[in-house]
């Protein structure tokens, strides 16, 4: 009996360690979607800093973001305490004495809840991509990662205000992906555009990516990891009826990525007469994005249709922030902020415990909590260091200025060939 | 007790569910693969071609695929009945009731025959690269996902007529990888070859890939992912014998891809008098496609043996294709077809329960059905639509012409370079 | 009673292959972050060596490594025996029998232990890139990986005197990564630099990579693998106690590497005034090599200090290095070798068990016996068919010399452009 609990115990841990390093796995994925499509000259600069994002992330979330987001004593709805420097894990007499509350390793859930900050940070990197000042950017990531994100999670995973009135969200459509896009969303706003992206007349010149099969890998990444950061938040698989909630999950993330693609190559054909591959790339993550507020109820088939839903709403939200002119040189905040938002709605058509004003309430305190708190943030950075390198630096790209070296010396033919 | 038959059910699904994941992750190998084995120009274009299949295969197995290939009432062993979209799941009555018949998730069950279908359909990419029109690849998709590949799946894993008559595939030499490659050739044998590859005088000209680290990667994805491809479909691992079999199946996975490897770097070395980097990556993926149809019963020294006459194989039938002019810009009619057939027959080194006889008929059977049907596919497809870019795009490339974008614009100095 | 025992032996087994795969993986890993950090006409050649080595690594180590590194009788503590080609597994009567002794596949432990080996040779390919014959390098392949590291292997993992003496090494900072970096510095100093390297006047000129998204990838993923590495090092994960164990693994392995990273790219930043993204990546390298010798033992906090003197070690290493004009295109020797002895000494910082001499001792040994054993191979070697390639195949790449083709044939405009 107590080695069926200390077994059930090791599973549910394990099963945590593995959805988990899924997720951290997504850091890659990020890291190689929005390398391949910035700029050869801006390469090297985006890859340091998804490195150092997710370092950054990891650092922040051990020493206060997560006592943050899951106080051991909270203060109020509103507003969690501080409890401690993460410790010790259970002991096998609290776990048998539990009663089975005490399923899996307190640890694992801080390993599994880590990589999630990551991934939030990540949406803002390739929003803010091609000039922005590395270290201005890494000033961000610490508030984000160690207090902003930690506390709207708070408010929803940790037991806050918005979990006390209703408001669901899985897996993070809100929590992770509208939250990451809301940062990003105020910093382009202070940053500005790239050079050259609006001319003068209104027309938007489309700055293409540098290396497609990078951006694919990094969608197909992305999509691996996304079984971990879905699969893995259902939180146990031990008994029948979680490991068949889980695997409800796992295909339903897939089909919602493959009902993304479809859609958005299709609506992309007959926008652009060309079946785009940048789009059907964000069409699997729209998909993705669109699921992940609610991947257990839907059947497969209308979790298809969700995530071909999102896949249609990406390629129009990428057009209609073009033309606000909005520079997000991947698309983040199209496929996070605008498809998170789709994803919290879509709750409700499959979800009988939803209701669509707490959705709608989670939605916009998660977005203007997050943009006014990022925004004020990176309005004292810029005052402080500024937010943008020079025209020169731009122009001669962000990887020379702010990382010494060139991500492909030998192909653009700029410099260094063949030494 | 119950507790354990839960529990056990547990680790079954998570086991399927993690070797699925790593299957559903062959489909960024066959991607990274195929992209680095064609030319710059062709090479948004074969990513798009991957993303899509998977997309299209995940949804037309859900819709028709799986219920084909394992109906609940089948009419009879040469034709499924078509039972009822994907439902519920295992109650746990009915898990407890089964007596340890109902193990394991059945939705764990589809997601895992889903990226097996998006395999065999990868395999099709490859070998029809640089030249076919995209959306004819797409329709021909449809049909081969929704019907032509759950057929002949049927026969053998839903336990049709060549599963009666002892035909022996563990997890898909014949079924997945010969499927994949007859495909395949009927739709190369429609599509002729790329302008350029064959002279007036017969001679073969190379037409190198543009992005060895690319179809490296590819080459490491599958390796990695066929752990979950074999090692999965001994479809249980809850206790001792069964643990230690899947173990077996992991080890000889690895041990023939390396016995490949080694083999198909000798053979060329002696052949051209360099170490051919293509030729030890073909070797990797002939020594896994020789095992897949067997990867229970050897002992890993066999193992190694048999995935190196794989790799011997494999070099000579690429030789041998470019001398028909069965142009295949990435191998991979040789890789999955022949060699599959070649795996098809080596059951019958180390499984006492295994005939030629029966390995034959397998093999003539699942390459007759396929090659017909998709051959008759494909011609309708020819006839209504077309197979073949116009000769002008295909020396544009067909990224510019399908994609309207360029998978590298900065690196190979055409266009858009340094905006 | 016994069904748990079988479903606890399945879950550890399965533990160790999910973990094995992980680290499988890092094979991968390897091959991109060394293609990356070439250059270009150098690239294919990398990639070769890093499939084969792979390859060579598991027939070697399953022909006779197993063997001498886990022999089943032992001549002494310093001479292991050799026992017999891999057999069957576990019999269910002997796992039932043994009371808890025997509790995973002893066919899994060889895969675990399989991957890692390739590990050790993966290091030395980077440090002789770009100037190396291919086949020299995989003759010491065999050399390396079917007796020099299983021999020190069985010293401290088998039960040799190194573990009779109180050395520790959870998961190879010295067996795996101290090992690897000595035997590629005997080979860095028979080889000597690349031709233009060092000037005249003992200026360093810098030779960039050519792929920073590659080497990125490689980073990652090597960040991912170690997971299985140390984490699969602690060997079960079937009680709370050991899932507990194995969480804080994982745990301490990000965050040292984290620590690595954000160390490395303070350091790079101070010294150089760019933020290196090389030094990035071999920071959390560094960090991750460090924390290896000892994973469970250290807090998080520590694990990140750890790692963040690895980080710091790394930069300075790198310098020194190049000061000795000793050539290590990748730097391997200092973030494996060097951060490797650092984590060896950074045991006594958490583990009471651990003492500042036995952790020398281990050191030296591993040190002298793979340098002095790896020297004498290497100089047989160079006597018998040479270790460099002629100048003027460095001057034009081993690729052509050695593979007869171009890793990227279409970018760097030098042969074959547009077919």
């Amino acid at each position: 009996m107590e080695q069926i609990t200390e077994l059930s115990y090791a599973l549910d841990t394990f099963y945590f360690l593995v959805t988990g390093a899924l997720v951290m796995w997504m850091a890659a994925g990020f890291a190689m979607l929005e390398s391949g499509l910035v700029r050869a000259k801006n390469t090297a600069e985006i890859l340091t800093k998804n490195v150092a994002l997710y370092a950054i992330a990891c650092i922040m979330y051990m020493i206060m973001g997560y006592d943050i987001m899951y106080p051991a004593e909270a203060v109020s709805r509103w507003w969690p305490g501080i409890s401690f420097l993460l410790g010790g894990d259970n002991s096998l007499e609290d776990v048998l004495a539990s009663g089975g509350d005490i399923y899996y390793s307190g640890m694992a859930d801080f390993f599994f809840q880590v990589v999630f900050v990551a991934t939030a940070m990540s949406i803002v990197s390739g929003a803010v991509a091609e000039r922005m000042k590395l270290w201005s950017f890494f000033i961000f990531c610490i508030f984000m990662t160690g207090f902003i994100y930690p506390m709207q999670g708070y408010w929803k995973w940790g037991g806050g205000f918005l979990d006390a009135n209703g408001f669901l969200d899985f897996a993070g459509s809100g929590v992770v992906h509208l939250c990451g896009a809301s940062a990003a969303l105020a910093g382009v706003l202070l940053l500005g555009a790239r050079k050259g992206k609006y001319g003068p007349n209104g027309e938007v010149q489309p700055i293409p990516g540098a290396n497609m099969p990078l951006a694919t890998l990094g969608t197909f990444i992305l999509w691996l990891g996304w079984f971990g950061f879905n699969g893995g938040s259902e939180l146990i698989i031990s008994n029948v009826a979680e490991a068949n909630n889980v695997t409800l999950v796992f295909v339903n993330t897939n089909m919602a990525a493959a009902g993304g693609v479809v859609a958005a190559m299709i609506v992309a054909r007959l926008l652009f007469g060309k079946t785009d591959l940048t789009m059907a790339l964000n069409g699997a993550l729209a998909g993705l994005v669109a699921i992940t507020a609610e991947p257990l109820t839907p059947t497969p088939l209308l979790a298809t249709i969700i995530g071909a839903i999102g896949g249609v709403l990406v390629v129009f939200s990428i057009i209609t922030l073009d033309k606000l002119k909005i520079d997000d040189p991947v698309g983040a905040i199209s496929v996070h902020g605008v498809v998170g938002m789709w994803g919290l709605i879509a709750v409700v058509l499959s979800n009988g415990d939803a209701t669509l004003g707490a959705q709608l309430m989670g939605l916009v305190t998660i977005f203007l909590w997050t943009f006014v708190a990022s925004f004020i943030v990176w309005l004292v950075i810029k005052a402080v260091m500024g937010l943008r390198v020079s025209e020169e630096e731009e122009y001669e790209g962000v990887d020379l200025a702010e990382c010494g070296l060139e991500a492909y010396p030998e192909f653009t033919g700029s410099k260094g060939s063949g030494i």
